[in-house]
């Protein structure tokens, strides 16, 4: 998506550096953190300077190349042990994180010497943020016509494209619906403790031109009850088997106050959410 | 209630000084703010000084008694009039407010003269603190008994003491229960925008002893979901005649909440907050 009138993904692979853009300074300031080497990528995702399921997981893809790259051919397989170590520990909450560390394991695993290994490290993790961005971009085609003229949407938290590679799970909708012109107008609670809400959603829709409004997580229940949301769409960090929903504390309350009212509710998160391990 | 080891009601009178606990700096600092005359009383309120139905309620009734004793002779029926105009633009939410200068109202229009005027009106301001501290004490008192040992409650906003001229609406069945040695532990939701959770309720709290973990508003839903509240317990700004309630914003999704998972939701409030003017 565009800031200051140029493009910008979340995090990228520059060479051997993953810069990042530093979410801790939102909205009242825009950085971007260059991360030298895996470790520093780590503490990145551990200190949340990236932070969002889809993010976290294209940022520990990157630093399990940058670790391939780092890695001596003597010790390349126990290098590349420690560094998935390291980044499953930074912040396992969402099942991304643990999908691209597999997907880069199993890369690097196929691989008959270390310099082809590294070659497919990289390339891995730059077709896994692509897949990223691209599964964000198909969420809001097809769940852009779900979004009636002037729809209110309530989302939670930021499930927008500082969360993913680019695009987003719960905003790429209502951004492509912006797009068409449909004028989508959106709730956007604090989220509090952290208020990822106040900082991050509201300075993504106010870049993009989005209408919207910073609420107070208490006030949820109050447009519900007034009829004043058309839908809910909120991201996931973890999507199991039967269904069940794991997403920012809040979100089942808005389930219920949706359920309540007769409005409905979407989850929108792309195939590395889900976690259909046995 | 005690602070330091000291009693201290919310608000009081002494000679034609209205003492308040300035509600704006707690809990960081514990201050009485001294108002002279009935307009740095109205001033209080509406700056948010004294803060919660009861206690806004009391406040209004000694800053009338404050009008009547400065009144000229002269023009004394018009700068009472002009005085309960003031008070009623103050912050007129809550129903106690508008009671309190009713009363003060008929009290000094019953008056023969002017100075059985002045008596009258100190008198009942004085008699409706009074009652508001004995109401608190009642409800507790009442809504003790359905407080199980061990109690675990979710309340909202702060209506305890500090909201009353004493004891408060909903903490008073918990204070109640905490001396009777049940053991009764709370759940303090933030209550944004203000904060009424986190810096009045949680002090209260913490002053009295009573166990309690503050929570931020969005939490409040996992708590039900997990079966870790045994009762909702909250305060009222108004009644009507028909049941509904108007409360700090937050409630209605508590209520909800509570709905949905069984869990007992009572209302607590004096009779001074029934808005059953027809």
């Amino acid at each position: 998506m565009r800031v200051q009138g140029q493009s910008y993904r979340s995090v990228w692979l520059e060479g051997s550096v993953v810069r990042m853009i530093d979410q801790r300074l939102l909205p009242h300031e825009f950085a971007i953190l260059n991360c030298p080497t895996s470790c520093d990528t780590a503490q990145a995702i551990k200190a949340m300077a990236v932070r969002g399921a889809g993010a976290i997981g294209v940022a520990a893809g990157f630093g399990m190349a940058q670790a391939a790259l780092g890695a001596p051919d003597a010790s390349f397989a126990a290098s590349i042990e420690d560094a998935a170590r390291m980044f499953r520990a930074t912040r396992p909450t969402a099942r991304d994180l643990f999908y691209a560390i597999e997907r880069l394991e199993t890369a690097i695993r196929q691989a008959s010497d270390s310099a082809t290994a590294r070659r497919q490290a990289v390339e891995t993790a730059t077709r896994l943020a692509d897949e990223n961005a691209a599964a964000g971009e198909r969420i809001g085609l097809v769940g852009e016509p779900l979004l009636r003229e002037g729809a209110r949407v309530m989302t939670q938290c930021n499930a927008g494209w500082l969360a993913f590679a680019d695009w987003g799970s719960a905003l790429s909708p209502i951004y492509q619906a912006h797009r068409l012109g449909k004028r989508p107008f959106v709730y956007v609670p604090e989220t509090r403790p952290r208020g990822q809400g106040a900082k991050l959603t509201a300075w993504e829709l106010s870049e993009e031109g989005v209408p919207h409004t910073l609420i107070a997580d208490t006030a949820c229940g109050s447009f519900f009850q007034r009829g004043e949301v058309d839908c809910v769409i909120v991201g996931a960090d973890r999507i199991a088997a039967n269904g069940d929903v794991a997403n920012k504390i809040g979100t089942y309350t808005l389930a219920l106050l949706a359920r309540h009212h007769h409005v409905p509710f979407y989850v929108a998160a792309p195939r590395s959410t889900f976690d259909l391990a046995t």
